[in-house]
C-alpha cells in the first residue's frame, strides 16, 4: 500500500462517527480526508463540533481535531475529497436510503452502518468472514442504479456477530444447522448515546431491545444467503429465535445458543477443532483489521466473559465458550463479540478492506 | 390459629438463615422459638452471633436480638422447644443429609433449603402451587426410617421458579410441552453470602453457574412427577435444556423461556388467560405467604425487570411477560421472581404453611 | 382530621409529579383532587398521560390511573377543586416563578419542589424540623403581592439534607460552626429521568453535578438565617464548601462531612446524644409524614450506606455514622438521607402537613 | 542497557503478584527470573499454580506459564537467580517483615507492595516523583542490619497518589500547604482478591475502609519528611483529614481534595501551570515506566472520570481537575490515578528503574 486510500465519515459527529474516527486514527491503509455531519456542525472544526458530546474513552485523536466538518447533505463537497464514505448519520430511515443513495450516484463507495439499506434486495450485508461473495452483486447493484464507480454495502446489526461466526464455520465445515434459539445479553453502548438512562440499569435488566429480536433473526439468513439473478436470496433453510436483553455493561454482546443441526452432527471435539481452525478471506488477505484467528475458543467453564474477552483480537475477534451437549437441541455454547468494534464500526472498517483489497474501489 | 406454632431455624446465623427470620418475624401462624447454628455461634446471643456479618437490607428484628443461639448438631436440645425446623445449615453434603434426618428422627418437621435430599426418592421438592399432593409420600417416608411424627421436605433451586409456575399453569390447562430451553440471567444474592466478587461482576456477566444447569434441568422434572410405591417418579415427558447466567443484579432472576407443545397448542390469548387465572392449594387455603394471584402477566413490552418487579406479590409472586411466537417452538416468554424470597426462604415458609394448613405437623 | 384536604399536583406526569402521586396515594391528611401538566398531557387520563415514562418503581396508585389531567398553564381550572398545589412544573425558571405566582395570586398554597423561588427573599426554603419558623414571613409574602389567601414556600436542593438535619442539632443545642467541608456521592435519580446516561456510570463516577455545589453551599444559609423585616437574612456566620460527585447508585445521598465548632465544641458522646435527642416541630406535631426519631445514628464502622440506610423512617429520616475526630477540623462523619423523599416530595409533603397543622391552609 | 536485570516476584500467584507479572512481561529493563509463592504452590508451573484464580483481564503472559514456582520461604533458592525481588506476599505483618528482611539479607533489593515495613524508620516510602533523596538513606539501613548489599523499599498505600502527585508539585514550587481535606472513591480491586461482595456494591457505596483513613493521613507525611540520622523525620507541618469511600468501580481511585496554604498563595492560573510543568528526576532519567507528564490537568468540568482517564499515561499518570476557589480553604480539586498500576505494582516498578538507574543495585 504505497499510498492511503482517502475514506470520508458522515455523520462524523455522532457516537457511531466517533466510533469510527477512533478506529481509522493510525489505520494503515485510509486517510480520513472528509468528515461530514448535521448543518448545525458543519463549518466547525471537529474539537469544537463534538464539544460536550465526545464519548468515546480516549480523547478525540489529535489527527482529526482542527479538521473542518462539512454538511453531509451536500454531496458534491466530498467529491475530490475521498473514494469511500463511511456512513454513520442518524435521520430517519428514507432520508437515509436517499442519502446514501445519493452518495453513491456521486462516486463514492458507500460503507453502512445503518440498518436502512439492509432490506435493499441488491444490498449485501457484510460479514467479511462469511460473505464476501455477495459482492459480486455490486455491478448489478451499479447496473439497476445507472452508478459508473459507487455502490452501497451495510453491516448488520450487532447483536448477531457473536453466534454468526461459530455458526458460519459449521456450516461451512459440511454441517448444516436447522434451528437455532438464541439469548443475547447487550451491552448498553449498542443503544448509542445517550442509550438506557443509568436509573433503568442500575441494579437490573431489561428483557427488551426495539426491533432488535426481528433483526437477529432476519438478518442472518440474507447473510447466509446467495447471490441469484440481481438479488440476495436469504437462505431459508435455517430457524432462528431471539431473547434480546439489555444487561448493565458497557460494550460486550454475549449470547447462549442453543442449535440442533440438520442431518448428522460433528462431535464436540470436532466442533472445537472447525471453530478454532476457522479462517476466511480477511484472514488469508491479511486484512489490517482482520482478527487472527478470528474465532477464540476458551476451555475455562466461565468464559467468554464481557470484561475479559471483548478486547480480544483488536476488539474484532469472536470468543466462544461452554460448548456442551443440550438436553433438547444438540449443543449449546456461548459467544461474545465487542459490539461497537466487530459489531460496528470495525465490522465495516473490515468491509472496507476486503472492498480495496478486491479492486472494488477505483 | 388460636395459637402459633413453635417453629426453629437451623443455620440461622448464615445469610439463607437471616433470610428466614427476615420473613418469619411477626409471621401470623409461626412463632419462631429455637434458634441454632455452628458450635461457634452457640451460646452467644443472636445479635452477637452475626454482628458483622448480617446482610439483610433491614436490621435484625428486634424479637430475636436477644435469643440465644444453641449448637445445631445437639438435637435433643431442641426437643420440647419446636415442632418444626427450617434448615439453612452449610456443611458438606453428607453431613446435612445426616442432620436433617436426625431432627427427623426426633420427631420434627424439616423444611429444608438444602439440595442435599433433593434426589432422595421419597423427600419431596415443593412449590407448594404446583406438587402438594406429594406430601402424600410423608407417611411412605416415615415408615422407611421408622419415624412416628418427624419427616423431611425440600425446596427446589432458586433458579426455576420463574418458568416453573406458569409451566405448570399450561399443564394443568390440559397443553402437555415437549421441550423448553431456557436461559436465566440470575441474582448474586442467590449466590449466598459473600458470593461473587464486586470486580467480578462490575461492567460484567458471568456465563456459568456451577451445578446450576443440571439443577435447572433436573428438579423441575421431579417437581412434575407422581408418587408411586414410596417413590416420586420424575416426569419423563419434558426435555429441559437451561443456560445459567450471572448477572450484576442484587436480587431477581429472570428467565428467558422458549417452550414446545406436545401436541395441541393454545392461543397466545388463552395462554395469558391461563396464567392471569391460575390458582393453585395455597391461595385456596389462604396460606399466610400465598400471593394472590400466584403469576402476575404483565402487558409493557419490556417486563418483567428485576428493579420493578420482584417485589410484587410480597415478593412471593411470578411475573410473566412478552408472550409471543417463535420462530423455532411454539412460545416465547420471560418469567422473573424474587430468588431469596420465592425462591429460597419464602417458598419454605409457604410449604410449612401449608404443612400444618394439611394436619402434617402434629 | 375529620376530613382530607384536597391538594393538586402540577407538573403531575415528570419524574418528580409521579414520586408526588405515590407517596400522596393514601395520605391519611390529603387527597389528590386535581392533577395538571403540559398541553400535550391535558385531557387525558393520568395512567394514558404517562404510558411509556412511568418510572417508579411501583405501579401508578390506582387511585389516580382514571383521573383527567388539566392544562397546568390554566390556573382557573384548579379553583374550586383544591387548595394546596405541589409544583413539580419543568420549565424554564421565569415561566415557573411566573405560574407558581399566579397559582398563588389564586388563592393557593403553593410548595414547590422546584429552585425558581429558591432566592426570592420572602420565600422560605424549607426543611420542617429546622427552620418551620421562617413561616411566619407568609404574611409579608402576601402582602408584597396583595395576595389574600396563596403563598409559595419551596423545599431546597436534595444535596443537603443529609449534613442540614446533623448541623442544626448541635447549633440548636448551642454549639455554633464555622467551617463545613462536605463531599457528597449522589445517586443518579437526583438528575431526574432520564439523567445520567448508563454508559456514563458504569463502572465509573462522575466528579461534577451543574450547578449543585453553589446550591449545596449557599441554601443551607439561608435555611438557618432569621426573618427580618420581610426578608428572610441568610446565616452569615458559617462557611460551607461542597465537592458534589454523581455515584452509580440509584437512590440516596451520601455527605462526608469535615466540620469546626466556633468556639466550644461539645465531647463525641455528646454529639451523638444531641444527634439522637434531637426533635423537631413535625415530630412535636406528630405529623404524618415526619420521621421518628428524624436522625438515626448508627455506630457500625461502615454505615450509613444507601442500599441498607436509604429508606430508614420511611425513607424521611436522616442516617449518620462514622463522628469521629478530624486532624484538621474538629470532627468528621457521614450523613444519608433518600434523596427523592426526604430531598424532594417528601420533604415538600412534611412542608405541607406542616402549613395545614399551623393554620396557614384556610 | 545491555543485558536486562535479572528480577523475581516474591508472592507471585496472588492478586498483587499477578499485576506485577502483567506489568513485567515484557518489560526493557527487568526479565523475570524468580517466581516463588507459598508452599501449597512451590513445585508447580505458574499457569497451574494460578489456574482458576488468576484474576487480570488480559491473560496470563506466555513467558510466566511455564515457569516454576519457587517456595518464597526458602530464600537461599533465589540467590543467583536474581538481584532484585519484588514482594507482594500475603502474610500477617510479622512475617512479612521477617522474610523481606531475610530477603534482604541475603543481598537482594526488596520492593515491597506490602504495609510491612512502611514504618520502619529507615525504610523510604517511596513516590519516585517526589522522595527520590530518600534513597539515600540505603546504605545506613544497611550499616544497622549488617547487609552487604540487598535493603528494603517499599511503595506507600494505594489511596493516596491522587493528592500527593499534585501536593508535591505545589510544595515544591514553594508553595507550603498548611492543610488538607480529602475525600476518596476507591476502586474495589484496591481491596485485592475477592474484596468486596458484589452484593455489597451494587447500587451502593460503603463510606469505611479498614485502616485506610489513617493511612491515607500518615503516609505522606514520611514521604514529604527528610533523612535525618538514619532516620526519615516526617513532615510535622502538613495536616491530612481523609474520608475513605468505597465504590462500584473496578480500577481507579477519585479523590476530591481541598487545601490551605501556608502562607501565601498562588493563583489559580499559577496552580494550573505549576502541575502541568511538573515533572520529577523519573523523567528527567526517561525511566520506562515514567509518565510524561506526570500529571496531567484537564479543563473540561467533568473530569477526571476512572472510566476515561485512568489508563491516562500507561495508567501511570495522575489527571487532576476541577481546581476552583474553596469558600472555606484556598483550593479544591479532584484528582485521580489508576491504584493497581500508579497505585500499587507500577509505582513499585518505576521505583525498582529508579534503584536500578541510580546505581543501588550491584
Amino acid at each position: 500500500m504505497e499510498k492511503k486510500l482517502r475514506v470520508g465519515v458522515i455523520g462524523a459527529t455522532g457516537m457511531v462517527g466517533q466510533n469510527y474516527l477512533r478506529l481509522l486514527a493510525g489505520h494503515p491503509w485510509f486517510e480520513v480526508a472528509y468528515l461530514a455531519a448535521s448543518p448545525r456542525s458543519a463549518g466547525k472544526k471537529y474539537a469544537d463540533a463534538v464539544a460536550g458530546r465526545w464519548h468515546m474513552v480516549d480523547d478525540i485523536p489529535d489527527a482529526f481535531r482542527e479538521m473542518v466538518v462539512e454538511d453531509a447533505s451536500i454531496v458534491s463537497g466530498a467529491v475530490g475529497k475521498c473514494h469511500l464514505v463511511f456512513s454513520a448519520v442518524e435521520m430517519d430511515k428514507q432520508s437515509i436510503m436517499a442519502l446514501e443513495e445519493e452518495y453513491a450516484a456521486q462516486g463514492f463507495a458507500v460503507v453502512s452502518n445503518n440498518s436502512a439499506h439492509r432490506h435493499t434486495e441488491d444490498v449485501p450485508v457484510m460479514v467479511p468472514e462469511i460473505n464476501y461473495d455477495h459482492l459480486a452483486i455490486i455491478p448489478e447493484q451499479q447496473q439497476r442504479h445507472g452508478w459508473s464507480q459507487g455502490f452501497i454495502v451495510v453491516k448488520p446489526n450487532c447483536s448477531i456477530q457473536s453466534y454468526m461466526l461459530p455458526l458460519y464455520a459449521l456450516l461451512k465445515a459440511g454441517y448444516p444447522v436447522e434451528s437455532m434459539i438464541v439469548t443475547t445479553l447487550q451491552a448498553v453502548s449498542g443503544a448509542g448515546y445517550p442509550g438506557p438512562a443509568s436509573i433503568d440499569m442500575i441494579d437490573n435488566i431489561v428483557p427488551y431491545i426495539p426491533s432488535e429480536e426481528e433483526k437477529s433473526e432476519v438478518e442472518p439468513r440474507k447473510i447466509l444467503g446467495r447471490v441469484h439473478e440481481g438479488r440476495i436470496l436469504p437462505d431459508e433453510n435455517i430457524k432462528i429465535s431471539a431473547h434480546c436483553n439489555r444487561v448493565p455493561v458497557s460494550d460486550g454482546h454475549t449470547a447462549c445458543v442453543s442449535l440442533k443441526f440438520d442431518g448428522k452432527k460433528p462431535g464436540m471435539d470436532e466442533v472445537i477443532a472447525i471453530w478454532r481452525n476457522f479462517s476466511g478471506l480477511p484472514q488469508e488477505l491479511k486484512l489490517p483489521s482482520a482478527p487472527v484467528p478470528p474465532i477464540i475458543y476458551r476451555d475455562e467453564t466461565d468464559r467468554p466473559q464481557p470484561r475479559r474477552d471483548r478486547n480480544a483480537g483488536n476488539s474484532m475477534a469472536v470468543t466462544v465458550g461452554r460448548l456442551r451437549a443440550c438436553n433438547v437441541f444438540d449443543y449449546r455454547f456461548v459467544g461474545l463479540h465487542h459490539n461497537t468494534v466487530r459489531g460496528a464500526a470495525g465490522g465495516s472498517i473490515l468491509t472496507a478492506e476486503l472492498l480495496l483489497s478486491r479492486g472494488f474501489i477505483k
